[in-house]
């Protein structure tokens, strides 16, 4: 059984920002040796979050503007009065999902033709951390 | 170790449908043989998903005039410009959720008296695809 | 390769509550003596969650108030048709999901800074379950 580790690190230039992170995925895996199996992959922080959907830019602007619509920025938060002002940032971190779990299938990520792995950011500027771990043989 | 991997086919006669799955996936941990361990239940398409609640027909349809209000079909989304009118069934499905790990305790699914695993279409009338991985011993 | 089963249990005063496990599924991982693998963390009832968030009063208050936007209670749902009162539990539980997967890294929970686990029931003052699987090396 082999159980290897990883991480991805973020630093992005927006506040809100989708990062496609299927290719880093896929490379982890081959280098677990993994041949069957999963791979756990899941935001270490709690403003961003990890999805599979689409690689397609329209649907992207599509789900930042359904996710403010949803969770919107600038409300009166109770969260605020800490001096944060990221409420919402959880809350839509929340509908987005924080992490998903891969399937390996010959030592490669076993996804459907139009899925694609997503980082998903909503409070950056500033370092964050998502785990990549593999379980399997 | 046993990695034990299977996939359930669907093409569903509406474009929105649940269909319960339950029963298909105690069958594949029957036939993996694992007594301790657990099983993923994921949605190879995007438009899709997969999630556990309950069996009951009123719940469902609340379900779906709940998603409908929540991540309306018809409205003019940026991902339609690529000629695709499905925007809402990615949205949707993100709700509900792509996937699901079920623990398998005994041989069997450790389910809670009333979960169900249901395959949430959204984008239906043509062919679809869920992986079905079991890893345990 | 090691599979480790606990459960925990819930009957919660207030109907609607968020109650932080990480203490609780810690302990079980060092009980399972597992030091490189995952632990599922997954509710067995369908009217609670588990996720993982911010351990903040305001932010849980913000969550609240945000979900019973998102899913108001009190509204004439086809499930009340069978005598239930609890649609809006259901509809809620998945916005915040039903289950996550943790990574175990030296023996210890690989978390954030920040991620703390959270029981969020939506129907409570009864008893419910959230299974915990330990699995690794």
């Amino acid at each position: 059984m082999v159980v290897h580790t990883d991480y991805l690190f973020f630093n992005t230039k927006k506040r809100q920002e989708f990062v496609r992170i299927t290719d880093e995925i896929a490379s982890i895996v081959k280098t677990s040796g993994v041949k069957e199996g999963m791979v756990l992959v899941s935001a270490m922080h709690i403003t961003s979050g990890v999805f599979v959907n689409d690689w397609e830019e329209g649907l992207i602007e599509d789900f930042q503007v359904w996710l403010e619509k949803l969770a919107p920025s600038g409300l009166d938060y109770h969260h605020h009065q800490t001096g944060e002002d990221n409420a919402d940032a959880h809350l839509k971190r929340t509908i987005m999902g924080h992490q998903v779990m891969l399937p390996i299938t010959d030592g490669k990520l076993d996804l459907g033709p139009w899925e694609q792995v997503f980082y998903a950011e909503f409070d950056g500027r500033r370092k964050k951390r998502v785990i990549v771990k593999v379980l399997g043989r």
